[in-house]
C-alpha cells in the first residue's frame, strides 16, 4: 500500500502545483520581444504589443491575488506603470511595482472599501491607450466591496443576511448584491473602459461561471435592477431591507441609473477573460500524473456538490465495483473528482469536507485491501484545521479499532480530524495560496 | 432527442431481456447428446452425463422461478423425473413435468411452509445417483419458509420484527434467521446430500452474495448458532424473543443440534452454484447495446445503494461534466449504473425509486439539451405503480412548467409517477418476471 500512497501524494501534489498562482499566471501570460501573449497555448493566444500602451495597470483582489501579482511582476517587471491589489490580512507577497492593501475576509471592512475605491479610481483614470491586467481570485468579492454612495457597508450586510434567512437562492442573492455595488457585475469593466483589459481569474466556484467568481467585476451581468426589485418583492423584504438599498434599486429599475453592463455591450469588446486555474485544471493535471504513473485514469466530474456522506458512499461503490468487475475500467485505476460538498453536521468534533469524505469512505471500503482514497482541499486547509485532507484504505477501520477508536463514534461527532490524526493518516500540505475547491483521488491496484 | 430516446429504449430492453428467466437459464444450461452443460461458456461449463442419474429433480422458489422452470423444461423435458417449485400467487407458468405451489410474498403463509416441507422431503429422498436442479430467485426466502418443529411461523415473524426494531444490521438479522430454519443457510444442500446439485440463482441483492440470495438454501453459512445467540444477547432480546426460538438457538450453541453447513463441508463438494442473472449481467448487456449503437459506454457501478436524491444529483453532475469537458469520456456517451437505492419520503404522492431518481435528475440537468436520463426497475414495476421508470432530459422542467406543473411541488410530495404521467414520460414495460434491481442509463450526444 505504501506505493499507492506515494503515487497518490504525487498526484495531488501535481494537481495543486498546477493551480498555484505562479503556475497559473505563467501558463496564461508570456512576454516575447515586447509582445504580451495571453492564453493557454500559442495557437489561441492573443497578442498585446506593449509598446503601444501608455500605461500598464495591474489591479485585483482575492486570497490568491498576491501570488498572481508576484508572477505578473516576474513576467512584466518594469513594464508595469502602477498597480493596486487587495488581499486578506497576512496573505501578502513582496512586490516591487504593485501596491498591496490588506483587508478583511470573509466579513468585509473599511480597508476593503478604501481599496475598492482606489482601484475604481485607477480604472476610471485609464484611457484607450492603457492596458489593465486584472487578477481575480476567490474571496475577491468580500475583499473589494464598494456600495454606491449613501449605502453603508452595514446596510449591505443586513440585506445579504435577510436574503440568506428568507431562503433566497444563491443566484437571487447575487442578483441583488450585484445591484448595490460599483464593483460587481461588470462595474469595474465599465470603469476601465475604454482601456483594454486582460482579466485573469482563479475559479473557486463549481462550474466556473465567470460572473460568479468574485461576483464578476469584469464580466457581463445577466441580471437587472428589475430582477433585483422582483426578488426583494418575492421574499417580501420591502419593509425590512434598509431603505437606501430599496431606493437605489427602485431608481435603477426606473432606469434612473445605468444597469450593469450586459453581454454584447461595447465595454466587453475591450476585455478578454481567462480562467487560469480551476478545479478541472487541477483534475486534468492529476490525470496526467496518474497516467504517467501507469494508472488507467478517469475524471468522474469536477461538479460534485451534494452531501459529503453520500458522495463518499458513491465513490466507494465505484471503487469496489472496479475491484469486483473491472468497471468502469481495470486496475491499476485512478478515479478523480472535484467540487465542493456540504456536510451534515451531527456533532461538535473537528473536521472539514475532505476529512469527512475520507472517514465515510473508510467505512464503505472496509476490508478492500487494494483501494486507497484521499480527499484534499486545494487551499491546503480543510475546515478549521492544519490538515488539507486525509487518506483511507481497506485497513483504516481495523487499524482504528486496534487503537480502541470506533469510527462510528467519530462519524457521529463529525470528528474526522482527530480520527485521522490518531492514525497518522492526515494530509498536511500547509497553505497553498490558491483555491480551486476540493479534489478526490482513488487508486485501485 | 427522439433518436436518443429510441437508443435508450433499445438499451434497457436489451438489459432486461438478458436477465429474463428464460435467457438466463439458457445461457447457463445446455443439453448436448444427453450431457447437460452447466456454466456460462463452453470453456468453463461443467458436464453432467444424464444417463448416469436415476432421477433428475427440479426444485426452487422465488418470484422469477416459474420462468426459470419453464426454461428448464424446454431444455430437459422428459429427462425431468419430478419437481416442485413455490412461486408468488399468480406468478405461474404452464409446466408439464414440474409441479407449482403458490404461496404468499412478502409475508410468508402456511402454503409456503407446506411447499418448503415437500421440497425438503423430496431432497431428503434423493441419493447419490440423483441430480437436483435448484432454481432460486428473489422472494424465495419468504416463499419457502420452514422453521424447525415446535417453532410456529408467527414466532419467527415476531423474532424478525424484534430484530428490525432494535436496530440490528441486516447481517445480524440474517444470522439469526438462518438458525431458525430448515431451509436457509445451506440446509437444503444438507437435505439433498449426497445427491448432486446444480443451483441456479437470479440475484436481487447488491453485491450478489450467494448466501444472501433467498437466504442461501444451497450455500455455505458463515454464521453460527453461537453468533445468533450473541446477537440476541447484544440487543437484550432474551426475554422478549419467543422461548421456542431462544431454546432452539441455545441447543444449537450447545452443539446439541448440527450447525448449518460451512464452507469446505463435504456437502458442497456435490453442489455447483451459478448466478445466472444479476444487475451486472444486465449492465453488461446494456453496455454491449450502447457500444453497438456507437456510444462510448461506461459502467459506473452496480453497487449503488445510497439516497436516491443524492445519487440522482451525482449522476447528473457526471453527465453535465461530459457535456462541458468530455470527461469521463467524450460524446456520444452512455453512462450506466445499477443497484437499489433508498428514498427519503417527504410526501404521500405515488412513485418508486426509479421515478424519484429521474425526477431529481430532471431538476439537475435542466437546460442541458443533449442529455437523456432514465432509471428503470428490471422487474417492470417501480413502487406501487404500473410504470417501470421514467425519462428526463434538459427540457423536462420547462415542459412541465408549460403545463402548469411545478417539479418542486411534485418532489416535495414524492409524486414522481403523476409528474411523469402528465408529461408522457413514463417507461411502461409490463411485468418482466425477473428482478435484478434497478438500472440507470444516461445518454449524452
Amino acid at each position: 500500500m505504501s506505493d499507492l500512497r506515494k503515487d497518490l501524494e504525487a498526484i495531488y501534489s501535481r494537481a495543486i502545483s498546477s493551480v498555484s498562482p505562479v503556475s497559473a499566471v505563467r501558463n496564461y501570460l508570456r512576454l516575447e520581444n515586447g509582445r504580451l501573449l495571453a492564453g493557454n497555448s500559442i495557437d489561441s493566444a492573443k497578442e498585446f504589443d506593449l509598446i503601444k500602451y501608455n500605461k500598464i495597470i495591474v489591479v485585483g483582489a482575492g486570497k490568491a491575488t498576491a501570488g498572481m501579482a508576484k508572477a505578473v511582476e516576474e513576467i512584466l517587471g518594469p513594464w508595469i506603470s502602477e498597480g493596486l491589489i487587495i488581499v486578506k490580512y497576512g496573505y501578502t507577497e513582496e512586490l516591487d511595482f504593485i501596491k498591496t492593501l490588506e483587508a478583511s475576509h470573509p466579513v468585509p471592512d473599511e480597508n476593503g472599501i478604501e481599496g475598492a475605491r482606489k482601484i475604481r479610481e485607477l480604472l476610471l483614470s485609464a484611457d484607450e491607450n492603457d492596458l489593465v491586467i486584472s487578477l481575480i481570485s476567490g474571496g475577491g468579492s468580500s475583499l473589494m466591496p464598494l456600495p454606491p454612495e449613501n449605502i453603508p457597508l452595514e446596510d449591505k450586510k443586513k440585506a445579504t443576511d435577510l436574503l440568506l434567512k428568507c431562503g433566497a437562492g444563491i443566484h437571487e442573492i447575487n442578483a441583488v448584491r450585484k445591484h448595490i455595488s460599483l464593483v460587481k457585475g461588470g462595474n469595474l469593466a465599465r470603469a476601465a473602459y475604454p482601456a483594454t483589459v486582460i482579466n485573469l481569474m482563479i475559479s473557486d466556484v463549481v462550474g466556473d461561471n465567470m460572473d460568479v467568481i468574485a461576483s464578476g467585476p469584469f464580466v457581463p451581468d445577466n441580471s437587472t435592477f428589475e430582477d433585483a426589485g422582483k426578488i426583494i418583492a418575492k421574499y417580501k423584504l420591502q419593509n425590512s431591507i434598509p431603505s437606501g438599498i430599496s431606493d437605489y434599486i427602485n431608481l435603477g429599475a426606473g432606469e434612473k441609473i445605468d444597469d450593469n453592463p450586459k453581454h454584447g455591450d461595447v465595454i466587453f469588446g475591450r476585455v478578454v477573460n481567462y480562467i487560469i486555474a480551476s478545479n478541472m485544471i487541477a483534475l486534468s493535471s492529476a490525470k496526467e500524473e496518474g497516467e504517467n504513473s501507469g494508472y488507467n485514469t478517469i475524471i468522474l466530474s469536477s461538479l460534485f456538490q451534494g452531501e459529503t456522506e453520500n458522495l463518499a458512499r458513491m465513490h466507494s461503490e465505484i471503487a469496489k465495483e472496479a475491484v469486483l468487475s473491472s468497471n468502469p475500467a481495470s486496475a491499476p485505476l485512478c478515479l478523480l473528482s472535484g467540487g465542493e460538498t456540504t456536510v451534515r453536521v451531527r456533532g461538535n468534533g473537528m473536521g472539514g469536507r475532505n476529512m469527512e469524505f475520507t472517514m465515510h469512505a473508510a467505512l464503505h471500503i472496509n476490508g478492500y485491501k487494494n483501494i486507497l482514497i484521499a480527499s484534499v482541499g486545494t487551499d491546503g486547509t480543510d475546515g478549521p484545521t492544519d490538515a488539507a485532507g486525509a487518506f483511507a484504505d481497506g485497513t483504516t477501520v481495523l487499524r482504528a479499532e486496534k487503537k480502541g477508536i470506533s469510527i462510528t463514534d467519530y462519524i457521529e461527532n463529525n470528528d474526522s480530524y482527530n480520527f485521522f490524526k490518531q492514525l497518522g493518516d492526515l494530509i498536511i500540505t500547509g497553505p497553498t495560496n490558491t483555491n480551486v475547491m476540493d479534489i478526490r483521488i482513488i487508486l485501485i491496484k
